[in-house]
């Protein structure tokens, strides 16, 4: 369960549930049999294998890959040729592959499909993060993902050179307008969080306006986020908030307008774009003898 | 588990695996608990909210967020005013919700994320759909998507007005470019299989060359895949083929050479762009009083 | 997960399903713990046994018993004498096991039970494939089967020279009376399969007349289906069809009539006792010292 | 969970192990989906429909049909005409339903394979206690059963006049011959047993001889079995034991042996096949408009 | 899935995972079936119960056992005359329900046990917060809990007054000797999870020296935990961070000290015994006509 | 799954729901990552490790550590220096670990906490087995359990000296008062339970008086069970049952009475306590370099 290899960033533990979700995957695409393999591929042969990279890539996600070759056939070796968020070129080989011919078929797609998804994501969100090279700010995921991936989606974005907002609804406290509305205003809430909150967690508050960012401010916010915000309001804010507590520019970012979001002086920068519009990279295998 | 409404294109059905996606899905987000929520809401409190579209998109996935709200809380009403499929405008309202205020917060991001991904996909394809616009062609998914949400992609792209190919690798056989190595040709592969595969799946092949395209033919493939030739060879094998079985035309197809590609006469192109490479589409909730 | 020896027909893949099924299967047997054996058996004790037919029969499920011992036990060793689908002699040595001799007694029921049924079928299933001997047909399987054991079934069934229907409601049609009375007639409904099925199944439409097989003829139907027609109809059926769409006979068959079904002419002929009504082989376990 | 109505024989009761049974043969059926009916029925749809006989048969499993089609569609009403138990004639209505024609499709085979095979268990068991009418014996099930449906096919023997051996090997102590040879003799085994064992928990001996008979009734078992005996050494062994335990005959028993075994004066006779060899009676749905 | 009632601390969320755990505990009561309940009840019997207090408590735990009730029998009705977190007096009824006998008998033990334990931790914790009453400090939980239960019993610590510490390894970082030693120091390992850590967290470190405790402060702990130090080391440490960051008391508290360690000044004492040693209170269920 | 060692009491059977438990132990601690170590500790670090008794104790559950480092690294090692059920005095080793860091780390409240609960339970019983050594009497556990558990508690009872009642309700029939008045009296619910019960399952019946122990004994109950009553009235029932069957004390049983009730010559007294109220005992693992 622990990591095999070291990093420099936190790598992915593969839980209970990472498990159950690879075993899910081979089911899925399975279901009662890979037909065309079981009637063409005698089950003893024996086969090598390659896994490249068709285009130029970061890489993510090497350590589920070979747990999916390791649920679906406990003898295919599988050695990758390198780290994870390292950055690929086209035509490189990723990894090399031993085992049997049948399980090799059989557990490919699933295998390059989280390899291909993953090192999407990595990809870009490394281009956002060079896109704000040298400027001392962090680029966030979001919550933004489709189910079933999440820990899996955040790590590739560490591996991008990002960072991560909380895992979900349970591991930090996100005050947002319709809290603010259901609650009564920002003071209120952010009070009737303050007293009963684990103490190991903080309260960010999403403000849309000066005046809500000074509520915000007066009732102890830890982090408070900008949202939505023009770059000049949130230079504004920058200048108001002038260093008490973290800012989180949020919204409507693109790789075109987030050095200039990043040059106002927010902390952090967070992009749904990097969890719910990675394009796919292109990566094959191809079984030799 | 039958669907409710009537589309043009078969509806998802709603299985024990899809109902096990949601139910991970909002354990995934809400883990121990939403905190913000627990701590700022009053249990007893209900409000009114809306779904709305912040960009042009079409619509699928509906009856996933009904799902999710109905698994979250059993007295959320949901309407939506769009059927599968049919196009949204920019801040359109897609649904209207009524309910706990609580639990709708706490299933918010679940059912966007599911909304605004199965719609992404469903956008994208009737990209490519439109692109090949009078000509008699399929547009087709592949099997590459990220685990977790094959059925529900392919839904969407059916939603989006393309056909799917295969859902796994038990129902259908396509004999690709490594069975028939590690078989010994496309003849011998294809009477392997032949003999016996059951009697309603049909055999396809995936061939590079004119040679293996003669070959397929001979072995009595009955659909024939291109894999990644230029227009000009399609072309060729669609003149040699001649209608005797279908032609499916597979890699490197995008929107900009879809149409040319389909010119060749083809009779399905094949797009893992769809499934792999979709941008979610921008939806979000607002809660009212 | 891959099968791991040849054999001439499609071996059974181990999925996560049927992994599941057999945990589920020592969980139901052992529930809080085989107490008797607790009480009784030294833990570190270790024995050797042997499985033995108790009747003439064929061999199915090894692979299975396999896994239910390594579930149960990773240290058991368990050696099969037999191949799969191979007749077995009574009071032959099916297999010899070698392990702790508490987890061969908590472990005998669930993997004789396993044996005994799926070898009952394959030994049906011959039955029938000997009582055509000689004849253009092969002997299908139906979807006739107690829950939870159908990839199992199936398997035995190929083990016994049978060939497999489809594997359920999902990997090929089989347009029934209930569905043409409901779509308004047997033309209608294939058309509109034909609109938007995925282009790798088959379209099977059942019959119960002359008319009704015209009509699916004309419909453009893939394969026939001879509804409990007698062997008059059936002969009947075939000089209309003249090979034209291969014809499955169904319904009422025995190992007495059999034959006289296959003499008609007709391709396949489905049997549901194959696989509900197949009495479990006499197979017993023996532990030694 | 509990039972819904009276019956002169313990109920099944709904656990969530039956509950998870029956949702997993839904999945195993309908799979990515019922694609026949979802190209060929619209949505919305509703029609009657009937279940009959096409033999004579006891009626079993009636609560789980029920449940199969509340878990794929809560609104099939389902009405049946007859109690558990009961005969029913060929040709009778077994059961009425009425709800989402799309719904009783998809559902249709997994109920009917339920019933079916259950219905048979009981008719057959039925068999074994009507051979041995008159007679102060019981007839008895064993553990040799297809994993999965344990609980269901032990039902099956109650509701077919039957008595239910115990459940596995939890619930009840069995020194069967292995145990004896594995542990130093009957006197030791109990022993050990009686030491420890759950107060509530009787010990049955199996025995091979009159000399193990002996051992037995001085090693205090509760229970003798006569394993595989001739009916005279049956006789002689009710001799011996004169009352002073109960008394279960087991091996071999067919229904042309079981009454003169049961004449012998044994107080149970257990027989394998009326869970291991049953077949399905033939039971069908036919829907109407 | 909210909560349904307001109540002045953070209301325990129904989630998958609860509901799992509660079908679960239904599952190993009833395992096969209550064979008592089953074989003296007539199962359309219907009863009314009560669930009394048998000794002084704090109620807790009452949404689950109306859950359990609900998995069990969905019909029956059950309500609650006090809120959770409420004192109730020996004698004094707690719940009347209403509903099928069968169903009472069968959910009863599980619902008692879940209340028994839940209110014991919410009465043991209540103990402590009296302990300690006026003073400016909080009673925490920590992780030492059975597993299985800990959303629940966290829930039950609040239900006393206490406060919880993090629910697990995933939302808080708790800096352990054992990380100090591996990490090479205080300040590395504040480093490290600085550099990477989500936003949201806070990083509390343990010390068990003034030493360590200067580091801690130096290297930017947001929290410090004083691990198992005497009363007077703790004022001393009071003193020295004087107000700078929060300091949470932890180690050998007990309901005699925790006063005295109250006073020292720090802000949280955390209680192991709290949820790992909490007596059961006494309940019972008395089913009337 | 079987038992690795001999012990003088029925060892725990490591049956797939114990596996499942430890898995889901693991998960609800670790959740989406153990942050603290991902980030602190390098993924290739290894380490050795003690768990130590920090007071006077009994050992249960060693094969569930075993189990739990299992799971979540499977390269740790991990020796017992004790039996189960052995004393281990304060400040002694229990156990010698050695493996990755990280898994050390990560897994070490889970295996504790599971280790210090079952110890207590060991311990707790074992007080009371020896408050009555000498006399012929056996301490029993119930089902008052946190659910979840039940299998280890009742473990860790027999660890401590004591014997187990009902792992259920499927193993053995309790009648008490609510099915008495349910069913109409002891004898008609006793004749019920006879005529159809599993001939390996016992009654036990629960009596409030000496009428109801002199109906008891007339209905053939084969064990009574004293409710609640004094010890005077328990010495007057033995004289009556005076050997016939035996009996067992329950209710209000504690440290304090318990020898006082064995002496009334009471075959068997039943404790709540041991299983819902044994407080954890203390034990802490240090991790060396």
């Amino acid at each position: 369960m622990p990591p095999k290899e070291y990093m420099n960033f936190a790598p992915l533990q593969i839980t209970k549930s990472i498990r159950s979700f690879l075993e899910g995957a081979l089911a899925e695409d399975i279901g009662c049999g890979d037909i065309t393999t079981l009637l063409t591929i005698d089950a003893p042969k024996r086969s090598e294998a390659v896994i490249k990279a068709k285009q130029d890539m970061l890489l993510a996600g090497a350590a589920l890959a070979v747990e999916v070759f390791r649920i679906g056939d406990g003898e295919t070796e599988i050695v990758f040729g390198f780290s994870e968020g390292a950055t690929v070129r086209e035509g490189e080989v990723i990894a090399k592959l031993q085992g049997s011919t049948s399980a090799l078929l059989s557990c490919e797609r699933v295998a390059l499909n989280i390899l291909q998804q993953l090192s999407g994501i990595a990809t870009l969100t490394n281009k956002y993060v060079e896109a704000v090279n040298g400027l001392p700010v962090k680029i966030l995921d979001t919550r933004k993902i489709m189910p079933g991936i999440r820990s899996m989606a955040k790590y590739a974005v560490r591996a991008g050179g990002g960072f991560n907002h909380r895992s979900g609804l349970y591991d930090g406290m996100l005050v947002k307008d319709n809290h603010i509305a259901a609650c009564g205003g920002i003071k209120r809430a952010v009070q009737r969080i303050r007293k009963s909150a684990p103490h190991l967690l903080k309260v960010e508050v999403e403000v849309k306006s000066m005046t809500e960012l000074h509520e915000a401010l007066a009732a102890g916010a830890d982090v408070i986020m900008l949202d939505n915000m023009g770059v000049n309001a949130m230079k504004e804010a920058v200048d108001i908030v002038s260093g008490r507590v973290p800012l989180e520019a949020s919204g409507n970012v693109n790789l075109e307008n987030v050095r200039s979001i990043a040059e106002t002086g927010v902390n952090m920068i967070s992009v749904g774009a990097l969890t719910h519009s990675a394009s796919a990279v292109d990566i094959s295998m191809r079984i030799g003898s």
